[in-house]
């Protein structure tokens, strides 16, 4: 059965022209009334125009969001920014409501100006075509995507869904991550906000696919206005994370010339910053994702990493694991590295840092680094 | 003819064994007398044990270093201090002084126990066999470099010469860099700290790789004690930074799987450390390096790097060029990118990005990112 969005939500995809081929490139969420909504962008100074325009409208209702793939419309300068305008003016005249209730997302290339007409051209068919089924939308936002990335999860008697594309917020794989969730739970913009800047930190900043900060990651989560939808903010919280974090898995599993994925799990960190920061930075050591790719139990890279990123980690209290393979112990290697090295020939490889006391764990998300990443990103405008 | 060392400096290498085949693992570099020194170690918190004991014998002369290359003799915990003190034992033995006058360095795989007896059975050959000559020395110290690296400059009556391996300080593409210099001018052990610290600032921490730092970079100067050879100590300065540049381009040009040598020019920044630090940030984006390599003007992630980087940059005020060709001119893209794509296609690339309006300039050395690189550190105990 197709997957279809919790009540009052609506949505449709087309393929506007701003990809070759026939690929859908542009698409639109719509609701029925203005809901109350929260986003979490990227901190880039090079934010896209789109990015900046959302930013603006945080804390008022809205009706719609458009949003099309296969240009990144961000370093494009004033141009930019009346393109990202005008998109929001198609809608909003066919819907009836003002243009500041229309949000805008973008992704694709970086720095080439947007054919805003192929997309002013599109609206009238698209908002004709809208439904409750999920489908088209998640299909539109794809750029290298193989797959299109949908999660659900209830909390009470209301109801979430989630699309996604891209790699993570730390560190898309290609130009951007974006998320987009509805619910029909009737929830105040605070609690949206809290519940999403919490489950965006304990998901999309939990993976790291190549640390580059995107000019476009943005996660949105709209709210529904039925008052028979009430719910625990706890219990919605819980839930949004959970969906979140399903779409930071799929993206992981699905980024660019990744053949492993890699769960590295960071305890006994002063506190959870420092965990993620420290699971980060081995997530982040290309010498040690040359070695994953390889199925290389090179675990000094991960102390190399680990030391790097905290100065005063103190290697006599390190514990290394790779899969249920002890390879480090308080200060001292273990030499038999044929357990270790049978762990890391999975497709799906887990390594435990245990470094100090504290009643900490963070679980980071990484790939390992193909020959594939670097000839998937050494050409074309991406 | 063959590059010798200053007067009162000889050096020799041999195969002990620590790696396979013939290559040269184990080298000494010997005075003739005690002499003043200074050295700049990696602040990885897992730093190797030879940085360990070089450090406890900052500001104290020294006789001689011992360096292996084919194991890093890191993360080894207390054998691996052991095997460092018999190195250095095993040197002084036979020179007649106290350990603790003797450095040792190590470079190559980490978390492996050092074969010390192989070194200690080498190091009465080694001895016996010193010359002036710099080559067998030069040779010793290589692992995955494909050329020996020697420098040489003079100030006022005074002679340098440096040989070093590797990559860069801030990031090591294999493991280490290491880099020896010696100089035959009369010079305190203060001013030899002040030059190298300066020149390690402006020449090897200007190059970025992979942004891994090492657990064995170390980067030593010693001096001479004739008091004839009185120099000037900024033009000592002057001539140690050039020698660690000139190296620090060497090992740009021999890095892992490169086929393009990258100088990104950062003008306008507040200061130069800040310069350096966007510079570096452009250098270390995985994304952007995947472009140079496939040679495609992707400059929307050289702005997506440094907007990652500083968060209140002003794009407004960014002008970025690839070679002579403008790309981007406060925050508006330059359309045409053929330009900005024939400069991309040669084996040395130059990117300049103004960043403000501040009198400072920095520059940063960096490679593409090859599937080559990946492969090569895919396997092996590297």
């Amino acid at each position: 059965m197709a997957l279809t969005w919790p009540t009052g939500f609506r949505s449709g995809g087309m393929h506007a022209g701003i990809k070759e081929g026939t690929d859908l490139d542009v698409g639109v969420l719509a609701a029925e009334s203005p809901v109350p909504w929260a986003g979490v962008f990227t901190r880039n100074a090079a934010a896209a125009a789109p990015v900046q325009w959302c930013r603006a409208r945080l804390g008022r209702p809205v009706r719609a969001l458009i949003v099309n793939s296969g240009n990144a419309n961000a370093c494009t300068g004033s141009q930019g920014n009346i393109a990202t305008e005008t998109s929001a003016h198609a809608v909003a005249n066919r819907l009836g409501c003002a243009a500041e209730e229309v949000l805008v997302a973008s992704t694709g290339p970086i720095g080439v100006q947007l054919p805003v007409e192929m997309i002013t051209g599109a609206v009238p068919g698209l908002l004709q075509g809208l439904s409750d089924e999920v489908d088209s939308f998640a299909r539109s936002i794809l750029t290298t995507d193989t797959t299109t990335k949908t999660a659900t999860a209830t909390a009470g008697n209301s109801k979430l869904v989630g699309v996604a594309k891209g790699a993570a917020m730390l560190a898309p794989n290609m130009a951007t991550m974006l998320a987009f969730i509805a619910t029909d739970a009737a929830l105040d913009q605070s609690v949206l906000r809290e519940s999403l800047q919490s489950a965006t930190d304990h998901s999309f900043n939990r993976v790291c696919i190549d640390a580059c900060e995107s000019t476009n990651d943005s996660v949105f989560v709209f709210g529904g206005t039925d008052p028979a939808k009430q719910v625990d903010p706890q219990l919605f919280a819980k839930a949004l994370t959970d969906v979140c974090w399903n779409l930071a898995e799929q993206m992981v599993r699905d980024a660019e010339g990744a053949t492993r994925l890699v769960r590295i799990h960071v305890r006994g960190a002063p506190d959870e910053a420092a965990g993620a920061e420290l699971g980060s930075a081995v997530a982040s050591s290309a010498l040690w994702k040359a070695a994953l790719h390889g199925g290389d139990p090179n675990w000094g890279r991960v102390l190399s990493a680990l030391g790097a990123a905290s100065r005063s980690l103190d290697l006599r209290a390190v514990k290394l694991w790779i899969g249920d393979a002890p390879v480090f112990i308080d200060g001292e290697p273990v030499a038999d590295r044929s357990a270790a090295a049978r762990a890391m020939s999975g497709s799906e490889i887990e390594l435990t840092c245990v470094v100090g006391d504290a009643p900490t764990a963070v679980e980071v998300l990484t790939t390992d680094l193909s020959p594939e990443y670097v000839t998937l990103n050494a050409g074309g405008l991406s």
